[in-house]
């Protein structure tokens, strides 16, 4: 489904070639919408995506935010009838063994940039929320590791096109891709990824890597926690917090993941750099 | 303030070289810290952000969701005495005329991409709220635009040292940069410069041209209109959204802004290319 060049749209524009000429010409942009998510008929997140596996965008959300861990959490999806545009909403009706109440309020209503927390005290309680990662349930060749990128192009469709997407992909200890999505949130496209995992029932997934082609940022390594992604690995850079949050859940961070070189930022022994 | 090199800090890292040698090394990575934004007593978001210049962004962000249009409309900005991560949270006390009431509730209690709008409708709605920008503002040679990103560069630290920072600049129609802002989030980097704006006292930005690091979004684009800014380039690929948004809204949109090239993908009439 990776090569299906959904999510793109094409328009006419001007463009100032390198030589000062000035050409009309079409140009594929990355679609943007607001997919709205909603708990029986509560609204618990709106976010910018790129149309489509918006149910595994609104499941690996649901994982993320720690109210269910697997599908059988799940009683019912839809696109609610009466949706004034109903190809933007997810209507998701939990079994009532999902812990929805244990969400805390601030946390609702959100999503990734606005998530509610304060500081240091409560990220740590965010990462409690989560198992941290137990030791050697997967080690990596560096060989592996570095033909993620290329793996990973070569199940992308739009990136190429308009430069304006982001990946992430799910890859198993051999390096082979499971699972790889697109979108024009970075987060987004770790959750559709998470999502698609959810509906596989492959969850935790103990022994995979996560591949993302932007930046790692917090929200981004709190992701993987959830689904028990033990390593992650970033094209760019890693932030503060993402380094800090990785070395206390036992996550190994590999950033600038550039063949033939890459930076290991936290728990080393998983790399196998012999 | 741009030199000051704030916002990074330094980390041992192992780096796997091209040629196989593993490199023990410091590393700088962007600093990623909550700031939690309060109008009164009241929470109204919590963003990821680069510390530093936490106010600007408190104002711009304040801007953006048309709660304020000039520095008359604060009364007082505070860090809460009793707040348990104080350096992460801003208090902002508004004059009388402010309007939060106007805000609608489902946007209270959230930021950029949770923004509680769920179809084209609310969109234009959005877009509505803020006035259109008039016509023949400003008109920018081409060579100015060329110039654009080098100049930015310029007045820019953390970037090339850790390449996980946005940066977002307001430069006038002779290319001169005016204010220059990092930041982990790109929203954040034009929240700060559009609230660093309305502190100079010099909203609208009829006469400038806001330049952003990496891809144009719709949130880029609304914020910018927020601040009246007619013409908004990019380095990389604007979406969709932000494309139909800046031709409704008569904002001249460029994007992949790579020099020598560049596309112009909105109201062309704002670059001079003769």
């Amino acid at each position: 489904m990776e090569s299906e060049q959904t999510g793109i749209e094409s328009q006419k524009i001007i463009r100032h070639r390198g030589d000062g000429e000035l050409e009309y010409q079409p140009d594929d942009l990355t679609i943007e919408e607001p997919l709205e998510i909603r708990i029986g008929s509560k609204t618990i997140a709106t976010t910018m995506r790129t149309p489509g596996h918006d149910e595994e965008l609104a499941i690996g959300f649901l994982v993320s935010e720690a109210v269910i861990k697997s599908r059988e959490q799940i009683r019912q999806m839809s696109r609610p009838d009466h949706a004034r545009n109903q190809h933007n909403v997810v209507r998701v009706e939990l079994s009532d063994n999902a812990k929805v109440t244990d969400m805390p309020a601030q946390r609702l209503g959100t999503i990734t940039s606005s998530c509610g927390i304060c500081g240091r005290e409560s990220i740590d309680a965010m990462r409690e929320r989560f198992e941290r990662i137990r030791q050697s349930d997967v080690r990596i060749k560096r060989e592996v590791l570095l033909g993620l990128p290329l793996r990973m192009r070569d199940r992308q469709g739009e990136f190429a096109r308009t430069g304006g997407i982001h990946a992430a992909g799910l890859f198993d200890a051999n390096g082979d891709a499971k699972i790889v999505r697109e979108d024009i949130g970075r987060h987004n496209a770790v959750d559709k990824v998470i999502g698609r995992a959810v509906l596989d029932g492959i969850l935790p997934l103990h022994r995979h890597i996560l591949l993302v082609s932007g930046r790692a940022s917090f929200e981004i390594v709190q992701k993987a926690l959830a689904a028990g992604i033990p390593v992650i690995a970033s094209v760019s850079a890693p932030s503060s917090l993402a380094v800090s949050f990785c070395r206390q859940s036992n996550q190994t961070l590999i950033g600038f993941l550039r063949p033939p070189s890459f930076n290991i930022y936290t728990h080393v022994d998983r790399v196998i750099l012999e």
